[in-house]
């Protein structure tokens, strides 16, 4: 090939790379703002003044820049992206004490990644409990230029979910850590209560999200239906979302949940909604009536308008797993050229009993992944059992895994173990397993636990099991659900089981289609058996996506490959020891 | 000398030493707690679970050691020591981003410094307004060992005086940020307020407390003497504070206040009180009915129980300065061996009308050295014009000093000035005077102003005097207390006069027997002339004492003999640029 077809050619091809991949430049401003998402006001965390933050949209194989400036005043922040996995860049991963310093106030951090798996993902943030301060937003990727999705639609909306409490998140994280034990389930005790005893109309706490909208102490559509006047609907912060669409199309509603604390169900009045993708993977399209979604989950769904074009349809999304005290959140399917305002002639469909956990069970087991979805290693090096318990540590109510509650360090993990820092955390090994003799099926007998900062060590590129396994809470008859979060990963669901996990459940592991999955839930009294791939060098949370749970104690680390780590942008690491101890030559 | 008897005078000479100065130990975690201040349940920031924080004691010579945990979940914190002028200790003034970088949460800071005086002193937090949301506590310096006070009393009690506002200090901060501004003072929104129109009883907003003891909502005395129900005292967290006394005997009152916004005054029914310190210095001693007291003051006062001891009296705490909406706050001179729930037989005394601006002008100027004090320089080698003034930023409200409102850089500056840093804050230089043809009877005529973070460089060892002048402020016939706080010194007030300061006032300068004091005021409409030696290496702030104004800009920086600064603990410049320059050398 002439010299000259060769520099042609390489420029044809750079031009093509520079089309098909772009780096993408966002620069945010984390601060207090004062909003009303469901109608009352209240302060929060937003992005540029926005609530939820913006939405970022790219394009497989694109680059993210986010400059994140934190504008509040005495906070850290730091900014998970929930679902990217990070290959290369675990400083990117925004998780406080795991993978970097909280960025300190009036102090910018860039996070620069790379989006490799077009999906619908979202971000929120990872310190304290600010994610339910309102700390969130979308992140959507899209395929590649010159790539398409295994399925058709016309149009596409975004519902990112979240549930949203009146109790300022200092309120309900000393409440979480007291004697007595204050559930941010209460009724929050509004000022005036103690003079004038809190009105049923007080006894609502929360409210359910749809993008950042929700009508607190308002059933919305028997006010639309009735008139009633409880509801307030006079702020546009509150209005509820409007779905515009075209009769006889296809859309794909991209839904995510961030909540706090609810798992949720959603359905579309007259409409079936056929999965075709879970977590930014594809699944095998199925075909339902509603859907489960728990909070660190994202779906896409296709839904046909086939209905009557004369009338408008009713979106719901109501509670799953505790009894509701909250009114479902409510969304309208504007058929066009309705009016955004013509009342849907069906009631809002009602979304399944709370505690109908064979109907949940029932669609988890239907996702299954796609064909041409990576399949697993057919075996695994280890098997990790962690063994979900509510334990006390003196007095306190906690979560622990295995009996260790989880504490995390000052210093982060990523930073104190890549510079082989002593004593920045628990160098212990916590157990891969639990004591055969435990019965999952009653409250612990010894409600005794212990903190910890230890990790799981995980061989480079080996893999792993871990089964999940449930059991009874502190109090007799009760076994929450807990959706678990991996970052850094995707995971292989490989099944699901009731009560305890034995070894022989194994052998009816599904290792043909087993979904990828970032999130996954344990069913109360049951187990759950995922596995991964330990190809990510970094410092990883695994733990439960509820918000107060979490915060409680509920998770583990997990470290791999951390030596194999490229050097760590020292924005990263300016705290605590690894700050201490990379001073001590530079001092004057 | 024989060397027997050097080595036992050297011995004894220790012994004395040893005896005459302690290092005191403290162990302190902060933290948010549940608390009812005034009979109202909120969180609040707390010092090992008590609010206020402990009281410190210690003697003249001592050194005091705090080991301070930041046991918040997401929030930085420092604690200063208001008065105490860190002789050579300039990074345990705990003000963050000047002397020292935010103890991260789980992290300890050790604050280890001298308290060289005897004197009443207090302790707060010094980052966004965490002042305001509880932290604070006293720190009682009592004359050497073998030293004796220049006046005689029987027993002591010490008030630590602080107002207290429903709304979160995130609530208030956003409020003061924000565009149309939302003033503090505003009645509080409880949440029922939309549904259910804020009853009368609902429009008091906050408290004034006695050593965080206050009653919301409620006359105490009313309540008392009337059997009112509107007061709620079944909490021993607000139940009044009682001073147990004996008869014919004389006690010493130490006062402070720590209020965030209320200027104050102290009467107490039938009995008159000499004044004898003030901020940490002895003062000629003079009798009043009644004192004024702002944030960031210290006053010892004298009573004697010289009235009929059959009786117990009221001591009551009224605002000054600005209309009040709050009761004032009450608390009982127990005549032993009187009941201490035995009412008072007289009314509380009715403290002055909160506008009598000539009562309170009085008051200050009865304030002078006492014979021995330390006298000024006869001369200042530079005089800095301080011109207070309301003023606007893109249209959000601010205060500024010479046009410049305070905006702290994330690098304090302690550490970025001793190392030399470039690009750490700004190098401008704030001017020393303001136009001659500034009108301070009339609002701004062009209300912009800029913020910024540059300093006010100081030679070292030289002589300032400082000429506070305040203005009108925004709106019309507004001018406002600002009680003005120097940190790392004493100075000498040297005389306060109306309207605009001019040069001919400098001759009626007080250079005979001036007050030392470590906070001042300025009037309205007024100026206040101050002078100091700046002989303590470090950066120290001057700034109005009230949280919400200084929040809003309203101070300067002086940076004084910064290259005479020790080594720094690494751990007050851990953060920002010094962390990231001094781990160059450092970083694998």
């Amino acid at each position: 090939m002439s010299s000259l077809l060769y520099v042609s050619c390489i420029i044809s091809l750079l031009l093509q790379a520079g089309l098909a991949s772009k780096t993408r430049h966002f620069k945010w401003e984390v601060g207090y703002m004062y909003a009303s998402p469901d109608c009352e006001e209240k302060i929060l965390l937003g992005i540029n003044g926005q609530f939820p933050g913006p939405t970022i949209r790219a394009k497989a194989g694109d680059t993210i820049h986010v400059e994140l400036k934190n504008a509040l005043h005495t906070e850290g922040v730091v900014i998970h992206w929930h679902g990217i996995r990070q290959y290369g860049t675990p400083w990117a991963d925004g998780t406080a004490s795991i993978s970097q310093c909280a960025i300190n106030p009036e102090e910018t951090y860039v996070y620069r990644f790379q989006v490799d798996k077009a999906g619908t993902y979202f971000y929120h943030g990872h310190y304290g409990m600010q994610r339910a301060a309102g700390l969130y937003g979308s992140l959507i990727v899209e395929v590649a230029d010159g790539e398409e999705e295994p399925f058709h639609y016309d149009g596409e909306f975004n519902l990112l979910l979240s549930d949203w409490y009146h109790q300022s998140i200092y309120d309900q994280m000393v409440g979480l850590s007291s004697k007595p034990f204050r559930w941010i389930g209460e009724p929050q005790a509004p000022i005036a209560s103690t003079q004038n005893p809190p009105s049923q109309a007080l006894s609502a706490f929360s409210s359910l999200l749809i993008n950042g909208r929700g009508q607190y102490n308002c059933s919305l559509a028997a006010h639309l239906m009735e008139g009633s006047s409880t509801c307030k609907l006079t702020s546009k912060d509150c209005a509820p979302v409007v779905l515009r669409v075209l009769p006889g199309k296809t859309y794909r509603l991209r839904v995510t949940s961030t909540t706090s604390l609810s798992s949720l169900n959603l359905a579309i009045g007259n409409h079936k909604m056929m999965v075709v993708e879970a977590d930014g993977s594809y699944v095998e399209p199925f075909i339902v009536d509603d859907m489960d979604i728990y909070s660190g989950e994202s779906y896409s769904v296709l839904i046909n308008t086939d209905q009557n074009p004369s009338s408008n349809y009713w979106l719901s999304v109501g509670v799953r797993g505790r009894k509701p005290n909250t009114q479902p959140a409510l969304a309208i399917i504007n058929y066009q050229p309705n009016s955004p305002s013509k009342l849907p002639e069906s009631s809002p469909p009602v979304t399944p009993e709370w505690n109908d956990y064979n109907h949940s069970k029932s669609f988890s087991s239907k996702i299954l992944a796609r064909q041409g979805t990576p399949k697993p290693p057919s075996y695994a090096e280890r098997q990790i059992a962690l063994l979900n318990t509510q334990n006390k540590i003196n007095g306190y109510i906690k979560w622990s895994i295995n009996n260790i509650s989880l504490a995390l360090p000052p210093t982060p993990y990523l930073g104190s173990m890549r510079y082989h820092l002593k004593n920045a955390f628990d160098p212990s090994k916590p157990p891969d397993n639990f004591p055969s003799d435990y019965d999952v099926m009653k409250p612990p007998k010894n409600p005794n636990s212990t903190q910890s900062s230890n990790t799981y060590v995980i061989q480079f590129n080996s893999t792993v099991d871990v089964i999940l396994q449930n059991a009874n809470a502190l109090a007799d008859n009760v076994s929450e659900i807990h959706p678990w979060h991996l970052h850094g990963h995707d995971f292989w669901v490989l099944g699901y089981g009731d009560e305890r996990f034995e070894e022989k459940d194994a052998s009816q592991f599904n290792l043909k289609n087993p979904p990828l999955r970032n999130t996954v839930v344990i069913f109360p009294y049951g187990w759950t058996a995922i596995r991964f791939v330990a190809d990510n060098p970094g410092v990883w949370a695994f733990h439960c996506h509820i918000e107060p749970h979490l915060h409680m104690g509920m998770g583990v680390i997990f470290a791999e490959g951390v030596d194999h780590v490229r050097r760590i942008p020292k924005e990263a690491i300016t705290c605590g020891m690894t700050a201490n101890k990379l001073m001590n030559n530079g001092l004057p």
